[in-house]
């Protein structure tokens, strides 16, 4: 059977409980929040959706007691007001800190040792803090980080040139946030470079509008949950069925010393291992800043 | 090609339109609300869903010149703020009674000639508006009415007896309101009659479950998402396939004079028939009493 | 992670993992069958699949010391041939016999302590010798029985009446086999009882063609296979959500002392209990005829 | 709605069939074939299916006259039997040769003016009568061609190397039969060019497998059927959707003059356009050959 937790039940969380929900991918289904209210409305919105289902999902109000024996924990707390406010992830960062650290200690005191994977924002850094604080192994640990931005950059890039999404390959790197870019050496549509396709100016022109883009959307609705919702039940999807699964996304990379978006191959045991890549001198110069930004926050919050 | 148009992109309506697009159901979705940047906001996040979909979806910022070639339509505006702040649907009657006019002027306009299925509430008096203002027949107009409060009653039968809603048959009856009520000589669990099973007393306390588990839901998460829009994307599928699929809706019942929840068939032309239920007398009359309180709202309100 | 075994790869079994392949239903599908090749052809026909499939599945070709750890078998091994040749699917018992008894064997020799589904014909008799042979509890063994058959009367009576299948409950009852019969006091089409709708004589007529009809398509096709593999697939959808599932299938039942065709809720564990209907005499009477042509079967062979 | 019409009830034409039906993608599905016993076979095996699947679809036996108002024909008549005993597709070429003809002329007598996907083999120069003897237009008509063999190719290089087949990108072009091959300057492997990994004498041994596996699965159970159907369903999905799928099928190439596997762009209208490669010129040289032998076959025939 498929055991899923899911703590923070905000608009992401409750979108993944329901995704998970509709498309039966899970067995058993614990929901958490700190708002006991918050946490029971969906438990009724999905319970009262049972009778109309095609799958069949057993749902619960969870407990930190149930954890021990679930395979895949899902962290979506947050503030999103916060960020919506600054226009930077890194503006809720001290309130999901704070919870991070709590809900890490609870997690680690549960005995869960499954895959822990992290939506909460700003993704690397409050990766980098539910791996320390759980105790779980740097492959078990991981966030969605860029797989959403990469999302984000396929559909801008096909937008652009009339194709669809999935036709677009490559990468957006480094922090889900302000510092991310959009790796052109590794970007093609239909098999040809990007390179050949987009200008010097077009590439930074396009680079910036994933960040751009969800921002955009956090301030039409509130808040942003379909993309970001759909890209953590991928990553489920993919440990469940040890896909091994070929995506970016906020694992730790030694060379940088920090979680930070950057493929790896997901599998049953989460980061199977992480895929270098031969980017060009620049792309590496931006990764690298990307990373110092990332630690640099962290530090200054110790 | 499927094509449908959710017009209202509040919880229920982007709800609707992202279980729609995450599960293939429809092959272009058309958005509509007055409030474009909220609309523009769910358009954006599924197009960024587009890279991580199982299926491709043509996802549109529509506008009602767009109707007259979509095959249905649902309405799903609404202002739940107010049903929260007086525990009523009617609560938002006057607000959307006004918007289902102009919607339905303009639904009229376009020449759209399909199914229109409507959610907004108070669903049976807003359903009657509709088709009313768009001169469509009452068989391509119908509400979700009760199909909603039948899950929730299946729901919660099933959890009083640990058996699965699916197990549990029968129907809501009358105004997706405060007067509804289990019709419990239809309803029978595992094949066994409900009669059988329930004293009154409990026949009459799980009777008022259905309702107030929805306000529950809507008091603690704000507004209710996720039962109501299966429910809808169960309907839509319903008409597409010509499945002649036997549910209770909001359907225009001749013998009481208005739209209210009843049993019918679902298929591609909408309300294919009206499946006449043998009712006891109490039954009726509290039919006949939810049919009142609709009427009397609606003559009101003119 | 959902792990299954399939035991036996001809049209049925080889149609089951298909579907459990292409719907995602679980992570790790174990193909097992005598015939090597014939094994092989079918792992390296899903192999082949994985890169236009939406969901990963670990597809293996299996051997019986795999099945420790499994959590659902199926038993889907047969000779059609005998059963067309013959009409009857006691032609091929004798042969199936021996083979259930082998199967037993080494799945009881494996450490197995799961769910097995047998479809293995006649259903009801190696049903009994797989439960026999396995020392799995009664529970734990079940057969699709007369799932199907029913699944085939709700299309027949549909049909007739020009509903949707899914409109008509009730059950097909007894051997799945010639001595299965339509318990029309269970039938009920929209709500409304069959009782008022059909004639004996009609009820006669619509009883036997379930029966009729699967041997029309085995003699059309040279085997059944979709109806036969999508009831398995229900089955074991119940068992890993635990859905408690209310559906006929061939069940141990005491009052007649066999495995045979009657109504059961099914969850994690298999059966989770019988459901006892209030049959009329006549279907009593039937039901035990039925009973003891399964029971004289199982003694002629010993 | 969506209309699917599949001429031939083969193991691969059921195939389809069934996949369409079990995934709710198409609304009516009509079932042709000369052998009307077998049509009805698949017809009342997929009907007894209805109440036991997750969505309604409306199957028909079908004629020729019902295809008039059909948005997508399959074509999978076959003899795979001559295939199997020769090893080599244009084995069933005669037979097949003169069925496409009768089948074309009974398509365009019918007023059909939708897609024609072509599965029947040899599937380039099937495709090509069909094109020419229905009077579709060369972007109408397309066969599954290399869609197939490079899903055998990214499974192989795949198992080579441990990685998921989706990990794998690439092509296979050129005829659906003995002479494709791998075009290894188009593939790569989680973002690495295949250059870099494969030694030229691994190239050409994996270049050999996709159509050598195929022949293994073809004696193994006596035809092949879930990968290419699969592969079938999936173009179907494409155009319903105009998905602008990036994927080889067997296409009419200008610059080699006939139907060849090779990338195109699929949409609502079939063929959206060709995709031009950069092959290397040893690349070229094998397409050139490859069509060669396509064309002569053709030739011959007339």
């Amino acid at each position: 059977m498929r055991n899923v937790a899911v703590i923070g039940m905000g608009h992401v969380g409750a979108t993944v409980a329901f995704t998970l929900f509709t498309h039966g991918i899970v067995d058993n289904l614990y929901l958490l929040d700190k708002n006991q209210a918050k946490a029971e409305a969906e438990y009724n919105d999905l319970r009262d959706t049972l009778a109309r289902n095609d799958y069949h999902v057993n749902v619960f109000l969870g407990d930190y007691s149930d954890l021990k024996n679930i395979d895949i924990i899902i962290t979506s707390f947050g503030d999103i007001a916060a960020t919506v406010k600054t226009g930077d992830r890194f503006g809720e960062f001290e309130i999901n800190a704070k919870n991070a650290k709590e809900v890490g200690a609870k997690i680690k005191e549960s005995g869960f040792n499954g895959v822990l994977i992290n939506i909460s924002n700003p993704c690397d850094a409050i990766s980098t803090i539910l791996q320390e604080t759980t105790g779980l192994s740097r492959n078990q640990v991981f966030g969605t980080g860029t797989f959403l931005d990469t999302a984000r950059m396929q559909r801008i890039v096909g937008e652009e040139l009339n194709e669809d999404p999935r036709n677009v390959a490559g990468f957006v790197l480094g922090e889900h946030g302000a510092s991310q870019f959009t790796a052109w050496s590794t970007v093609s549509i239909n098999g040809k470079s990007a390179k050949e396709l987009f200008t010097k100016e077009q590439e930074e022109k396009l680079s910036a509008q994933p960040n751009k883009n969800s921002m955009k959307v956090a301030f039409g609705k509130g808040y942003t949950s379909y993309a970001i919702a759909t890209c953590g039940v991928r990553l489920i999807q993919a440990v469940f069925s040890d896909a091994r699964l070929f995506a970016p996304a906020s694992v730790y990379l030694d060379e940088v010393g920090t979680y930070i978006g950057y493929p790896a191959i997901i599998g049953k045991n989460g980061v199977e291992k992480v895929i270098p890549l031969e980017l060009t001198s620049e792309e590496d110069e931006k990764l690298k800043e990307s990373a110092g930004i990332i630690k640099k926050h962290i530090a200054q919050l110790k």
